[in-house]
């Protein structure tokens, strides 16, 4: 009876994401986390006073695992505060000599914003970035692999000059290859504090002569640094950033969803996601195999991109703190879980991809015009040749070849002096040989790839060794 | 273990609004109202062919009562294809009279939009929009009880001149009115569809002569209009429009929210939220009464607003349609439900409200300069003598009241002249009685409201009667 | 040396629009309209109380064209407040017995309000609704002329069953056609004020005894309606649907882009936009035609649909107001003109549109299973037979077709009772004649086009008729 | 006759910044950048060839300042092409020997996505930070001058614990330093492109063999470093991470504004925008001084903030690149001057703003209980005195004080026991001296500050450091 798609439909179908992420953003993951935090108090304190004993830092480590949700529930019933009830029901979990520094200096936000940030940063830890660096290893195996295989270079939609399908993926991999090494940065970044109700210290300096210090030692129990100033929380540029180079990753997954999409039109018929022989593609069109995988993470990518202006609206937060960000702050987990199921399905789609050789080499020779991807190297041997207006007379041939039906080549051949002049060039530089001619050129235009081959081993190299 | 708070921590807070939309919004209505859909579109073959009976309806009517989501997903997993699965179970479930025509004629698009409409319309006409009604009575209530009350108006933050709290109320009550009214409209214009994949009727006209006449049979079964047009999907302004109409309407509560956070700050205090007295507001702070729910109100707005930039990437499908809007789409029922749950707080925050008095009335005659609400009826009444820099010579009496530290009045009467004019034009318009002097004016702000009393009685008037 | 495109680039590449609108949208314009409003004001006074003489009035009508900007901006360089500025410059312009009206009894607000009301009220009128019937007549007259075209309906970019060319056009003729009625009444909708400072009318009842009246008279003068309520400023949900409206207007136009832009791919080529012979592609690729039209259609849809975010902000103003809609608002003008550039482009792109029929008809018989458009009839009229499991056997048969490289029809053919059992269905309902064969049928998919043709005939021919 | 706001209205209101603005993003700095990246290509040919004379060197590095827009314009109006005309333009313009190497081996948008980066980095460098630095060092002289002016810390807009205002500054010197090297790293990160057509360098290997390094040579000419990978275009993360972080400094700077907005309301006025003795603030009252250039801040944040979306739609581009980016790019240059405005207002803000320390001392002693703000040290007095339910006891006696109307001190006097407890332990920690009551404690909260002055010191002597 759920109502998030996430907490019903996709829960079942990515299940074992879905759970590595409740871990961290489910509500048992935020009391648990606050309970955590309460303990590293505790901890702290006892630390700073030297009444730390092992026993008690046992029974201090475990205690998340041991307080439920439930009983914190119960007395939120009554309290109507929720950190003011999880105090009262881990004072009464521990003996006197430890129940007393519950809480003592904190105030709430202390607790939930470093809370926060410890299981923001274990879920980037432990589930979101090993998930990218395996997306970004398998796009770097494809572009290794595909590094030779020959494809049509498309601008506007319409065919350019070649590239290999290894080289497009290699754009992926570059730009992938950087956000996850940002994330990875944005994530160790993130800051708890203990600066008190407004980010002052008033509270500490009662108890505590070096407030910060104590603020470090509390903190290094999180394994985290302390935001540089807080107010009653933590500086929202932190988090800030990181979800928006999560939104620049999602991003670069959708436009690799989208340029799946389109390649898997019937017209082009490239690429193919895995179809098992029993599925069905459309319930009254039985030939349909539809790309809907990629399709559905570009869906995911329109549901969750525009929510980055609900992070820019939490930016603001009248004087010391209002509490405006209450419930939109609750929804991050459920951001990150919407880009972490695109990136997990973007890998299943690539593990089970298809490539159609002969479509990728058809359609490199066809278009409007036959060879026509081989206008740009003929007017700029004309060129060189010294001809000024090389661009205009290839684009007239080209129009030629469209008006007359035939290739590129054989338009440009009726050409004689152009021809000849772009011969002498293709010879002088030795891209054809002395007894070539220069309609060998034109009839390989998967050869006029430029340095595409080089380009995708030498990329996909560099991030393959990305590394935890 | 979720992650959406929708589905945890709102879930339990508002647990009865929660389970009334989950009854239209969880995975589970979505599989049973597509069960609904194909049942409608047997009755309505049957129908067309004169082969219904009463038995055979009595099965169809309640079938989506029978069978399970459960049963539905195990054939899923065979089939990988949602509806193929379900017209398996829905066929096994019939006998063969009708079992023949289960998804006859029906691409998964007719069964899955007109099935969304029927349920998003049932969702408003049981669940949203009767919130919405209560909760304008409840504005038009206070706008009544309240209309002679005196407040200051604030313009910039600023004191203007006075209002009333209930003409303040007022102005909610005519917005959010007329957003109703609207609401509905656009509940009851959400269309569905039978012609198949393409829109174009094709497989129908293998089976009926007059296709379009079957659709609205079988739609008239799901009480529906058919979309004036539709691809494999319905026109997908009928539902924008709906959702941006609910946008308004959580602007128009968010607006609320704020005036009423903004309200109970330290040096307002005009009003207050409901504090049961053992409620804590702060876990270190124990004077603290935070102004939480109008805050999380508009936390709410600021979490599922932006989402309308989801509604209009959805509006895009390319040719007869992409699938580009599958997951997105799914999130409509948590955007409902987001806004539900505002509209609801806000319901039981007004139900709580507390005002107070005192600070209303002393809030009115404070400020920079004591009285200077009055500052625009003696600039005009000035202007009206025939004075031509009236507005000049009263702007300078205002520095000069605040420069002395007196008030407004005091500061009036030390300009004898443009006092003196000021007082015969009060009386000349019977503001003032002929033995009174202009001081007593100057010294009752709160009769200053213009029609504010009026405004505020006639809008509660009004909007009191909008029913069902 | 402007900064905004819209300044300059676009004011040159469409400045007949550009001028329309500034007409309505630059600051002269807003200068101009607030006199017209201060005019009125006057008139209105006059009238009230029988001074109205036809000298004074045809010097107010006409005072908005001799005051300039310019002298409004000198004196508010002084008073550092626009609108006191303007009635100084207004009132100097006026004999005594009009000058002591001016700005009597209104707040500045009063004026801007009314007087935005009025200018986008008029450049709707005059210039955004001329130009939308005339793109939507544009989109009728194709939809019609191409209502025969055979044309491959295509779903998830794949190859679904035939429609025609018109009918794909239809589509956004209706989806337009609506939304320009909604547009339209939306502007007309639009409304002013004349209640004061803080809307209660406090300034006007020491004036007049019928303030709401009154208001009225003003308004009329504008030919607006007053809003049901005003604080400072009119209810902003009478603009914001307007504007969210004409943002539906806008998806729509970049759906339609969006189709031409596929449409025109290379391996597509169903469509092309007009492109001179001398007109230079690329400035490398002398082969080059790309849809830049379309493509910059859709980039201004991507610029400014997003702007309805600040739309939705501007919803909320704190009590009678705050200013921090100052900035905000003064770019309606700017997002109006953004939309109004996009619909000129469309109707320039559709202007030059040539269809390539030869594309149309190969498109539709080709595909990665030649014929594959007809699975759905072959396993409706199977199903039709009386055969349980129809689409799992036509589904086969098309893997079979794609495995041997060989047509649906031809492979369906090999399946000697399916097709015997098709022909027989297909023979009983008369879609094949007694002598026919069923491979003719399956020879020629344009004829299985549902009511494509027809229903393109009737949406051209309600929508053609649209009228001011 | 504009339309856009920025270039009528702001263009005067904040001339200077304009006007160093439009040296960058105007149309006629587009036309010259690309002016200059051409002839930054002919200078790479030449050098890379040893052709170069210091008379070509010195031309080439005139050349932008030499060609007008309107020339490339009027060729533009034959070849509808930008880069087309502009090559034609420029090669008219030089001798044969550079002539011929105008574009070679280039294609359009090497030119334009190298000479956007350019004028970018260039409008960063020269305007943006500088002014940003600017704000900076003005945030950080109040929140040295006023580390130790007292003032109420609030959380909900109710009073918390006391901080002071120079505390307040220092939040936003933090988190605008921070953004500000931000800011500066992104845009020295800027990337150019000299790999062609489609990003596989095919034009350039025919004419180098070391086609990465003569554009490396080629971009070095620009002061701009190769994008690690580009298909036609840029990878367009580089850009859109530093447009991001635009808006995070856009967001601080609005935070700001905001809370200088609420500051000077009328009920707290601790705050005041400087304001000429002849200015008026309202046409209609008097009495009026209102935030007005805080409520323009913000304004401009609603305006530009929500554009980010735009941004991340631009970051998808299909296969090698569509130009559905065409016209919402060229809107990037508005956006930064957007933001340079609201950052410059925001410094004339500073400048003028004048302190009410009378308010600011007399609103940290009232509220709804004067000298509430010391619940806090009470209560964790007393819980360190050994009383477990300290904060009940202490959340008690604030009711008492305030349905009594006495102040908390007094209150708390008359609970003997916890008074005296908390003397204990006041003494004991040496708050108070030997001989002091705890009353001296609860009558001064201004020292109840913790570390707020010195945390304000700090940090503005850290960022008054940040140069260029």
């Amino acid at each position: 009876m759920n109502i998030s798609p996430l907490d019903h439909r996709y829960s079942c179908s990515e299940r074992e994401l879905f759970e590595s992420l409740a871990r961290y953003f489910s509500e048992d993951a935020a009391v648990r986390s606050a309970v955590y935090a309460e303990a590293a108090l505790v901890r702290a304190h006892l630390a700073e006073r030297g009444l730390e004993t092992a026993a008690l830092r046992k029974l201090l480590m475990e205690l998340h695992t041991k307080i439920t949700p439930e009983a914190v529930y119960d007395e939120e019933e009554r309290t109507h505060h929720f950190i003011r009830a999880l105090v009262n029901v881990v004072q009464r979990a521990l003996p006197p000599e430890a129940a007393q520094f519950v809480h003592l200096g904190a105030t709430s936000a202390d607790i939930l914003d470093s809370a926060l940030a410890w299981r923001i940063k274990a879920a980037m830890r432990e589930a979101v970035l090993p998930l990218l660096r395996a997306l970004l290893k398998k796009i770097c195996a494809i572009t290794k692999s595909e590094a030779y295989t020959p494809q049509v270079g498309r601008t506007h939609g319409q065919h350019a000059v070649p590239i290999t399908l290894g080289f497009a993926f290699a754009g992926f991999a570059a730009r992938l290859g950087k956000s996850v090494q940002e994330i990875e940065a944005r994530s160790k970044a993130l800051c708890g504090k203990l600066s008190g109700a407004v980010g002052a210290y008033n509270a500490l300096t009662l108890i505590y002569s070096d407030c910060e210090g104590f603020e470090r030692r509390f903190l290094s129990e999180m394994e985290l640094e302390p935001s540089e100033y807080s107010t009653q929380i933590v500086e929202p540029e932190y988090l800030l950033r990181l979800l928006l180079e999560i939104n620049i990753a999602f991003g670069i997954i959708a436009n690799l969803a989208d340029d799946l999409r389109h390649l898997q039109r019937s017209e082009i018929g490239e690429v193919r996601e895995g179809f098992s022989t029993s599925q069905v593609g459309s319930s009254t069109m039985p030939q349909k195999r539809n790309p809907w995988n990629s399709e559905h993470i570009k869906s995911l990518w329109k549901t969750f991109m525009p929510r980055v202006t609900t992070f820019f609206l939490d930016q603001i937060s009248e004087h010391q703190r209002d509490l405006t960000g209450s419930a939109s702050q609750r929804f991050t987990g459920e951001y990150i879980t919407g880009f972490a199921m695109a990136a997990q399905r973007m890998f299943n789609v690539l593990e089970g991809l298809d490539f159609d050789r002969g479509r990728l080499a058809a359609n490199l020779d066809s278009g409007s015009i036959p060879g026509g991807v081989l206008a740009e190297p003929a007017y700029i041997m004309l060129a060189e040749s010294g001809i000024k207006d090389a661009h205009e007379i290839i684009r007239k041939i080209t129009l030629n070849a469209e008006s007359l039906g035939i290739s590129f080549g054989e338009a440009l051949q009726q050409d004689e002096s152009s021809f000849k002049a772009i011969e002498f060039e293709l010879k002088k530089r030795r891209i054809i040989g002395e007894n070539e001619d220069a309609g060998s050129f034109f009839s390989k235009p998967e050869l006029y790839r430029g340095l595409a081959a080089e380009k995708a081993l030498s990329i996909a190299k560099k991030y393959m060794q990305c590394e935890a």
